[in-house]
């Protein structure tokens, strides 16, 4: 699966990011005054195949969730059950993503891949995969937490390929079910520090400029993260150009459904939204699977995590938000999603200067 | 009517902003996750001197359009028929801010205050002020465009008053209406010319700094533009103390009518959401006026004209948005519109710690 589905995956198309270059010439605005929106919407429109690109809707945050074993290194002061917890925020609607979600009429979709606590999940759960009123859960356990970095890989290859299929189907599942765009949501306490691992693998950074303070951590707690990020790297000096290998060693189970995620979107090309330092440390492991899947990435904001700009700017990325925000769950990118729903909209509905009668400089 | 406008603004209200602070700090998100968005919550709960401010909808751009005597000296390559074109555009739903208000639900009131040319309403324009669906078309000409700034000046003092005070009726009428958040527009061709001029004046900017390429002209015209700034702040020599001297002198009349309509919405405690280089250079005549109106003022976007990030620093306002837009007409106002819901709805909506069973650090 995790083969044909990068064997899917192609360039934008040239013709129709030529057509909408041509088109934005003939609206009703001065040439190239919508600035970061213009050139957006065009890489949309390549990946349509055609211009005007759909409109992005409706749109699917899906939020995948999950443990990691180096809590237990004490790289994070909240306890391992607020992932559980959080969970069941996300499905009685009460986390700051299903604010954001509700606002941007996006549908919520957890997928618990490997949460190490019981999750509650209310009754009344949503089973609609694309109802904004109603978060679902799904429930796709590849096992209950990754190991400790510190101490051995994180995954087996084939627990993170079971990880990376279960982000791919969930992706199927959600275009199936007439998703227009995916946005990418995360949950799990300590979940930053195998980020910052999968940044400095894939981009070469020092542990130390990769590492941020995830929710905000002390000094002591920051020198820990960085140190634990280290020797994960020098124990396991994971290889680049094999990602399945590199999610295995430092990764967790939601950073590599994301990866799965992103490269299924890629696959039916359809654009893909990213939030914060998870899903672009995700999204380097999708770009070494399939270069062309960034083709399919709009990166919603820049994270304040350092490690975030490096992967973006490894990616080639610009994000369309950059407010400091370090909250995941996908609020990034449900932020910055009306700015790609309003830059593809231009394309279908502004006038021309001809059917407009406005005269031209 | 100016003066009782200016003695009404009052200070924001720290007990409710403290409240704000409080409550962010209950919610179920690591505390200061939200990054700029926490604190522009907190802004506006001290505006509305309660926590929870309201949610600012429902939202009502307000498109003041003039032409301007400068246009004479060839600082713009569009005719100056194109102002009035647009009007047309506007009414009949066929721009840029028609495409993202439809996206936002916002209404589009359309205020010409000194168009030269002949504006043709079309049939069915809204009367509603609040009618996302309807654009409406409000005439209010003080005068068929400003005379040649080059030459005399651009206003006499008591038009420059008339359309301030047109700015704050208009404010007055949106706010009775119902508006919860007002936006900025504008229309002009040839505006830039002006906001640099006043943006200079306010700020103590040289003219080349204060100057950008507004619609995007070419060197030559870029050079006249800049002796014209020069020349027009070297034969008005104005005085940043006396804003209305300043208006008159190098203004617009759709800069001063925006200052009035950001004096309105402040001394009615209603968040006004800047949109690019003329509302900025507009809030700089308003803060003149009356400094706790910056109180009110929300920074959409920063424009890609340089004197836009000269007068935000001046305001103190950081841009919500900024990706190098150059449109005017309210656009960039609209695209950050869902960022200043999502900021206050957090506040409404998302559980506390305590309400979702969620443990703390």
């Amino acid at each position: 699966m995790l083969e044909t589905t990068i064997a899917a995956i192609r360039p934008l198309d040239e013709p129709a990011m030529a057509a909408a270059r041509e088109l934005h010439g003939r609206l009703t605005k001065p040439a190239g005054s919508l600035g970061a929106l213009e050139e957006l919407s065009v890489r949309l429109a390549g990946l349509a195949g055609h211009c005007p690109p759909p409109l992005p809707a409706p749109a699917a945050v899906a939020i995948f969730a999950g443990d990691h074993g180096v809590h237990a290194q004490g790289v994070s002061p909240w306890p391992q059950e607020v992932t559980a917890q959080m969970i069941g925020n996300f499905l009685a609607g009460g986390a700051v993503v299903n604010a954001f979600a509700r606002q941007a009429g996006a549908a919520v979709t957890v997928v618990d891949v490997g949460v190490a606590t019981p999750v509650s999940a209310a009754p009344g759960d949503g089973t609609a995969p694309l109802d904004p009123a109603s978060p679902r859960l799904v429930n796709a356990t590849v096992r209950p937490g990754t190991r400790d970095l510190t101490v051995t890989a994180a995954l087996t290859r084939d627990e993170a390929r079971a990880a990376v299929e279960t982000g791919i189907r969930v992706a199927d599942d959600l275009v199936a079910a007439g998703a227009g765009i995916l946005l990418t949501g995360d949950m799990g306490i300590g979940n930053t520090t195998p980020a910052a691992a999968l940044i400095a693998a894939f981009t070469g950074a020092d542990a130390a400029a990769a590492t941020g303070r995830g929710t905000g951590v002390d000094d002591p707690t920051y020198a820990r993260k960085v140190d634990v990020v280290r020797a994960a790297l020098e124990r396991h000096r994971p290889d680049p150009a094999d990602p399945l290998g590199v999610l295995a060693a430092v990764g967790g189970l939601e950073h590599a459904a994301l990866a799965g995620l992103i490269l299924g979107a890629a696959a039916r090309r359809v654009p893909v939204l990213l939030d914060g330092v998870i899903a672009v440390s995700a999204a380097l492991a999708a770009a070494a699977f399939a270069p062309d899947a960034v083709g399919a990435m709009v990166a919603g904001h820049r994270s304040a995590e350092p490690g975030a700009t490096l992967a973006l700017r490894r990616l080639g990325l610009d994000p369309l938000i950059d407010l400091g925000l370090r909250l995941g769950e996908g609020t990034g990118a449900l932020l910055a999603l009306p700015v790609v729903s309003g830059a593809v909209r231009v394309l279908h509905e502004v006038a021309t200067f001809d059917s407009a009668g406005v005269a031209e400089k």
